[in-house]
């Protein structure tokens, strides 16, 4: 088995004075000196981006981290749209495994604010279908009709959902590295203007930079005096059709349902052992879909689940979802978003996240959402062995 | 172990006709039926594509995939410039190693033909670094530039090199699915007009649209019924600079000899028993390089090597090189490409290489670069198991 012995994070939020490589140069070394390991003790780096190539016509970016890191080592850049970190972690994961490698950089890093927003949501829309493009539909419009067939499904309101950024945006005051560190109210949410109704700016995550690294390894005496270790019990991917017209279900991401069940059947970890979760909270509506399909609350009562308080932190948690920020707070540089949230609970179970520790969280699970539930990554942690 | 069961190639060329995802299908579909399976025999897929993003803001084309397949199986977009689709075969072999599949289905797809010449260079420049972007160098500037230096070096002349594309030609002839099936001459290469001096336009691969894929399984029962079958021996990647100013080497692509060094270690096969290879002549230079850089043939004398006939197909030819017409006559759809070349060796093991047959081939090497070397991926083959 492998386990995560280092992370870092930069800061995330609007950073126009890094480039793209500014701030994977930036998480690379941070990871380094965060597991005290020497470039050369890297066997091969799984790189999560996105937009890099539509955006800044920059692909390639394997052989640029190959020379950041001056090395010759096997480098891989993984897209799937913004579950492009988690899938870098998965696949870096099985490298392992494999037998291929013995220790793994894990980078995910993303540069989208130096663009007129209209570029970049075009851009964003790219992880969309073809069709779904040309009728118009931003990502917002996509999880928008789901909402909408969500909340008259399940009577569920525009007011139940406002607590999830609400919570977000409370755990994000307590992380340093969060992109809003202001607290709100659900009054300001429903205030705030409409992206694609139901959905309004405060129900929406931000557009970011930033870039985040972990560091896997199975490398028996890199983990005998690893400061901090993390061991992997599960990593699984789910697709579905890129499409929402050609899904099964409407009311839920199917792929997170297959990815989650079966991440609890090999880890054999059951989810009331969870403590810490960091779910793809794109937009609000996400996070209550993700709750229920993974199975922390019955469909139809995420938003309430959330409402009531107990996934929010408190002195005696002992479930706390998005401890974070979530992608509404913490922000969400799509192609480092899987990667923090890997970090986020590795934080957790090695006890240094701070202010917005839960105590004695041992197990925790991370969900990356690809597009509108094309891809999605369920990663299950424990701090046990 | 795995083994290579299925390929299948559509046509490559200017495809106007079809899209991106008919060639992607028409691939597919050919595969399961050339190693007679079903869609759900099939546990995952790598799919590498490097220019949908850029071209047509089509991201996330892994979940595209999962529609196509009507499939909830993990699905992996993997992009490294012209090596993406050697890359994606790569992950896809340590994904079955990992235990995490046993049946797995590797895609190479490119359309870049519906675009004019000039967005197609620019877009194909985004393999390149920022600063050589902003330097005004498309590849076949960078390629230039290393064959001027190489030129002047081992006093090689343009008439040496023309050799290259001659044979590619002569074998991209015997091959139907061949964008060029043209005999050419000396004479016609060297009055080609200058694309940038010495390499000209018949020094270079087209621009071209084509999809391939094959299947690789670890399944007894599949090998044990499998009609046609070829070990993988090795799969080896190395990285280098993706700018050519930070390479240790000008006159060679250092990842080429890192990642053909381990390819030989690791199979135990020595270069003395290689039959067929595919490498990569983006350029004709680029296959001269490679010659050497694998080991074939001494530095400084691969345009010799070549234009001696030596590794054009004959009657009793023991040893070729790039049967297919290589980049140069069968095309160079880019993330498609790294799949074709080990297809062609598959093609070639198992007897079925038609006209261009290399007689008792029992070991075959795949060779494909990303960019101007920043990446390299070497695959050998075998039929003897």
């Amino acid at each position: 088995m492998s386990s995560i012995i280092g992370y870092y994070t930069t800061q995330f939020g609007e950073l126009w004075d890094k480039s793209l490589f500014d701030l994977a140069r930036e998480a690379i070394s941070g990871v380094l000196q965060d597991c005290e390991l020497e470039k050369n003790q890297i066997d091969a780096v799984f790189y999560g981006n996105m937009m890099a190539g539509v955006l800044e016509n920059n692909l390639h970016g394997g052989a640029k981290i190959a020379q950041l890191l001056g090395t010759h080592v096997p480098i891989f850049r993984v897209e799937s749209a913004c579950a492009s970190g988690g899938m870098a972690f998965h696949l870096a994961h099985n490298y392992i495994l494999a037998g291929k490698a013995e220790t793994v950089l894990v980078l995910g890093a993303e540069k989208m604010t130096d663009y007129p927003p209209e570029v970049v949501v075009q851009a964003l829309a790219a992880a969309a279908s073809g069709e779904e493009q040309e009728a118009g539909l931003t990502f917002a419009g996509l999880y928008a009709l789901i909402a909408n067939y969500y909340f008259s499904k399940y009577n569920v309101t525009e007011e139940d959902l406002a607590h999830v950024s609400v919570k977000n945006h409370f755990h994000g005051s307590l992380n340093e590295k969060a992109q809003f560190k202001n607290i709100i109210t659900v009054q300001q949410v429903l205030k705030s203007s409409y992206v694609a109704s139901p959905l309004k700016v405060l129900d929406s995550s931000p557009i970011s930079d930033g870039a985040c690294a972990v560091v896997i390894t199975s490398n028996k005496q890199l983990l005998a005096n690893a400061k901090n270790k993390v061991e992997i019990l599960a990593s699984e991917v789910a697709t579905d059709a890129l499409s929402l017209k050609d899904r099964a279900y409407f009311d839920r991401l199917e792929a997170t349902s297959i990815a989650a069940k079966k991440a609890f059947e090999i880890s054999k970890v059951k989810i009331e052992d969870i403590n810490v979760a960091e779910v793809h909270d794109c937009f609000s509506i996400a996070e209550v879909l993700a709750l229920e399909d993974i199975g922390f609350c019955k469909k139809g009562t995420g938003a309430k689940f959330v409402a009531g308080g107990k996934v929010t932190l408190g002195e005696s948690s002992s479930f706390v979802v998005n401890t974070s920020g979530g992608l509404k707070a913490a922000g969400h540089p799509v192609g480092a978003t899987g990667v923090k949230q890997i970090g986020e609970i590795f934080l957790q179970l090695t006890g240094r996240a701070q202010k917005r520790q839960v105590k004695n969280a041992h197990t925790g699970l991370a969900h990356n959402v690809g597009g509108s539930g094309g891809t999605v990554v369920v990663t299950i942690l424990s701090n046990k062995n």
